[in-house]
C-alpha cells in the first residue's frame, strides 16, 4: 500500500482532482482489454496535463521506489496496461493535444492521449493521413499505439506504427527529459532510440509527446471480395497478389467458422459453403493505376479458383468492411471468454497455418475463428469459451500454446501487433533463446535499474 | 601490440591466408572514405567466411581484451572504420553470400559483406528492388550500410536503411549469437532490436546476416530538370510538390558553385547564371499515374520561377543524373581535401539553410559547394580546401561548426546518412543534451561493458 504522503504529494502535483484512489476508480483500471490474464488493483490513478508534471510524478516514484504503469486506453490485447505490483497507474488521457500539424514537413506532433481517429480527423483537413490502424482507432492513443507498436489493417502497403514515428519526447525513469529525433525524414544521430521505444511496452519511459509522419491520403480505392472452396486456394491467391506485384492496402482472411458467425450475427449477406473469403483493397493516388491493380488482383483470384464480388459503388464497399468489422464481435458472442491472438507467419506460409489452425481446432475441441491481416502474414485465431470451465479453459490454454509453436514451426513470430505484456511471456524463451531474452533484460535495467515502469511485463526475470 | 599468440588463434580461426600482419595491408586498413579524421594502423585484419569463425573470433577478443573494429568496404563518411586503439580489423568482405531470395515473402537474406548493388543486380531478374542506395552502392556492403543507417537519393520516397532491416543475426560482444525479427512485416516480439543494430555503428554486437524487405520495381520513371535564379524559389519548389502531395522518388538540389563546377568537370551542358537547380524524377507502376505526377510537379516549377527541362526519353534522362553524380568527384577536384557533411533540416527550412550556408561560405572565405536530398532535407554542404595550410583549415573548422549550429537551429540534426563515427562526436551534446549522451552510453554499456566493439566511436566518453 502507498504511503499516504505519496499520495498528498501526487495531489500537489496534478491537483486533488486528478488524483483517485476510490475502490470503484481503481478497478476500472485494474484491467484492460485482454482476456484470461489477471486483474490488480493500483494503489492510485493519476492523470497529468503535462510532461513537467509526468515529471515529478515520475521523480517522486524514483525516490520512493513506487511502481509506475502508463495507461492510454486501456484498449491493448497482452495485459501491458495492468498493475501487477500496483503503485501508480499514470493515465495520459488528458495530455491529449494535438501540438502541431506541418502539412510542408507531412509531420504532426501530438501529446501521448491524443485519440488516434482524432489525429487522423484533424490532419483529413490537409488531405493527409496517418496510416497505422488498428481496429481500436477510435479509442486508442497514440501514446498506447507507439508503446505496443499497433499494427492495423494496412500494414502490408502502409507499414506499422514503428514506420511513422520520426521523433519523440520520453520522461526517463530518473525524471529526466531527453527529446529524440525529430521532423527529418532521415536521422542518424545517436541510437534510434525512437525505434526501441516503438513496442517497448511502457518498460523504458512514459512517452509523452510523439512527432508522427503523415502521407498523402489516396484518392482512389476499390474493394473485392473472393471466396473460396478451399483453404489452399485463399493462400495462393495471397502469394499470387504479390508475385503479381500489386500491394493492395488491405489484404483480409476469414475462415469459415469467422464467416458464418459474422452472417448470423449482422446479416451481411456472407454465403455458406465456403472455406475462406478474401476481402482485398487496393489504393492509390490515380485511377487508372488502381484500375489496373484491380484488375490484376481479379486475374489472380480467378487463377485461383476463388469467386469475385466487387464493390462498384461506396454502398457496396462499405457493406463489405462492416462484414470484416464484425468479425470479432460476432465471434465474441460464443463465449464468456475471448482470447484474440495475433501469432503471425510470413504471408507465404498463411495457407499452411490456416490448415494447422483446423487441426488445432478439431484435436482441442475449441471453439476456434480465424481472421486477420493476410497480406502480412499476421493472423487472428479466435478463441471462445467459458473460463468458468476448468476443463474447457485447460484445452484452450494447451491450444494456444500449440498455436504459437505453429507460428515458430512456420518461421513466424509470437506477436505481429498485440505485444507480449503478461499474455506471451511464458513462449518468449521459444522464439528467442537464452541470449535473447539476456539481451532484454540488459536493456531493461540500462534504464530502468529499479525496474518500476510496468514491472512483470514483456522482460521475463531471469530463472533462477 | 597484440600478442603473438593471440595472431596464431587468429590464423587456426580463419586460415593463415585470411590474417594480414604486414605492414603495406595494415595501412590499407588504417583509414577509410572520410577526411580531415585521424588514421590508425590495426594490429591485424583478419577475414573471416563464416558466423561461426566470427564467433571465435570474438570469443577471442573478449578473452584478451582485444578491440574489434568491423569493416565493410570503408566507404564510410564518418571515420567509423578507423581503428583509433588498434587491436582487430574484421573485414566482412568474404561474407558475400545471399543466401535467399523469397520472392513470395519479398525478402532477401544475406551475408553482412554482399555489396548492395549486387543485391539489386540478383533481385533485379524478379522484378524486385532493394530502395536504399547511398552514392557508393557499387562498393559498398550491406553490412555497412546497415551499420551507419545509409541512406541516399530515394529517401523520401522509399525510406532508409533501417525501413528494409526486417531481422538479422548479430554476434555479441561476449561471443554469442542471436537472432531476431525475421520474414513478418508485422513483429512486435522483444523490443525491437533490429532497428536498434541499425546504424548503431558497429558498437553493440558484429552484424552478420540480414533479412532485407525488397519491393516491386517501379515501371515508369519521369525526370525533370529546373532551374532557378533565386535559392528561395527552389526552396519554396520543394515544399509545392509536396503540398500537392506527390512525393517524388528523387528530389535534388545543386547550388550555383556545385552547378558550375559539375560543368567545368563534366561538360554536362548545365547552364550558367543560376542561383540552384532541382533534379526530381516522380515514379509508378502505371503510366498515367506517373504522368499525372509529373504534370503537378511541372505546374509547382512554373508557379515558383522555375524553367523547366523534361527529360524525353532514356539518353537525356541519363544525362540529367550524370550531372548529378558529376557533384562530388567535380568538387572534389577543387581542393586536397573533401569535407561532405550532411547536416539535415526539415524540408520547409531547405531555402533557410542554403541562405545560412551562402554566408558561412562568405564569413569564413572558403570553397563550399551544396548539393544534396532536398526532399527529405539533407544537404551536403562541401567544404574543399588545401590540408597543408594551417590557417585555411582554421577557417574550414569554424565553418563546419557553423554549418552544424544551423542545421539544429532550423529543427534539423548532425547526421542525415553519414553517420556520427569520429566526425560528429563533438557535437552530439549540442542535439542530444547530457541526458541524450548517458542513454547512449548506457545502452553501449550495456551490450558491450568491455568497450570492445568499435572503441572510441559514436559514443562521447564522459566528461570528468
Amino acid at each position: 500500500m502507498l504511503d499516504k504522503a505519496v499520495i498528498e504529494k501526487l495531489e500537489k502535483i496534478v491537483g486533488a482532482e486528478n488524483v483517485l484512489t476510490k475502490k470503484a476508480d481503481l478497478v476500472a483500471y485494474s484491467y484492460d482489454a485482454t482476456a484470461d490474464v489477471q486483474k490488480a488493483l493500483p494503489d492510485v490513478v493519476v492523470l497529468p496535463s503535462s510532461t513537467a508534471e509526468i515529471q515529478q510524478i515520475m521523480k517522486l516514484a524514483n525516490e520512493t521506489d513506487t511502481p509506475v504503469y502508463t495507461r492510454g486506453s486501456g484498449t491493448n490485447l497482452s495485459g501491458g496496461c495492468i498493475p501487477l505490483k500496483q503503485g501508480i497507474v499514470l493515465c495520459t488521457q488528458k495530455m491529449n493535444k494535438i501540438l502541431e500539424i506541418d502539412p510542408d514537413n507531412l509531420t504532426a506532433t501530438v501529446q501521448a492521449g491524443v485519440i488516434v481517429a482524432d489525429l487522423n480527423s484533424a490532419v483529413a483537413a490537409h488531405g493527409l493521413i496517418y496510416p497505422p490502424d488498428p481496429g481500436t482507432v477510435a479509442t486508442a492513443t497514440m501514446g498506447g499505439t507507439v508503446a505496443e507498436c499497433a499494427g492495423g489493417l494496412r500494414g502490408l502497403k502502409y507499414g506499422v506504427t514503428k514506420h511513422y514515428v520520426m521523433g519523440m519526447e520520453v520522461v526517463l525513469p530518473t525524471g529526466d527529459v531527453v527529446r529524440f529525433g525529430g521532423k527529418t525524414v532521415k536521422n542518424v544521430t545517436a541510437y534510434d532510440f525512437a525505434s526501441l521505444f516503438v513496442g517497448s511496452e511502457g518498460t523504458l519511459g512514459i512517452v509523452t509527446e510523439i512527432t508522427a509522419k503523415l502521407i498523402p491520403a489516396p484518392k482512389y480505392k476499390k474493394s473485392m471480395l473472393a471466396l473460396y472452396k478451399n483453404l489452399a486456394d485463399a493462400g495462393k491467391s495471397v502469394s499470387g497478389i504479390i508475385k503479381a506485384h500489386v500491394i493492395p492496402a488491405t489484404l483480409e482472411i476469414m475462415d469459415a467458422m469467422t464467416m458464418e458467425t459474422v452472417e448470423n450475427y449482422a446479416k451481411v449477406g456472407l454465403p455458406s459453403g465456403y472455406a475462406a473469403l478474401l476481402l482485398i483493397e487496393v489504393d492509390g493516388m490515380a485511377k487508372d493505376a488502381v484500375e489496373a491493380e484491380a484488375e490484376a488482383v481479379v486475374k489472380v483470384i480467378k487463377e485461383n479458383n476463388g469467386e469475385l464480388r466487387v464493390a462498384e459503388n461506396d454502398a457496396e464497399r462499405e457493406k463489405l468492411w462492416a462484414a470484416r468489422r464484425a468479425a470479432l464481435p460476432a465471434l465474441a458472442q460464443l463465449g464468456n471468454t475471448v482470447v484474440i491472438e495475433d501469432a503471425t507467419v510470413p504471408r507465404s506460409r498463411i495457407a499452411d497455418m490456416l490448415v494447422e489452425l483446423d487441426g488445432i481446432r478439431t484435436k482441442y475441441n475449441v471453439t476456434l475463428g480465424t481472421f486477420g491481416h493476410a497480406g502480412d502474414g499476421n493472423l487472428h485465431p479466435t478463441i471462445m469459451y467459458n473460463c468458468d470451465n476448468k476443463e474447457e479453459a485447460e484445452r484452450v490454454h494447451k491450444a494456444v500454446d500449440e498455436i504459437f509453436a505453429a507460428a515458430l514451426k512456420f518461421g513466424g513470430t509470437l506477436s505481429g501487433e498485440h505485444g507480449i505484456g503478461i499474455a506471451k511471456m511464458p513462449y518468449l524463451k521459444d522464439e528467442l533463446g537464452e541470449s535473447g531474452l539476456e539481451m532484454m533484460r540488459t536493456i531493461q535495467k540500462s534504464f530502468d535499474p529499479k525496474n518500476l515502469l510496468n514491472p512483470g511485463k514483456l522482460v521475463p526475470a531471469k530463472e533462477v
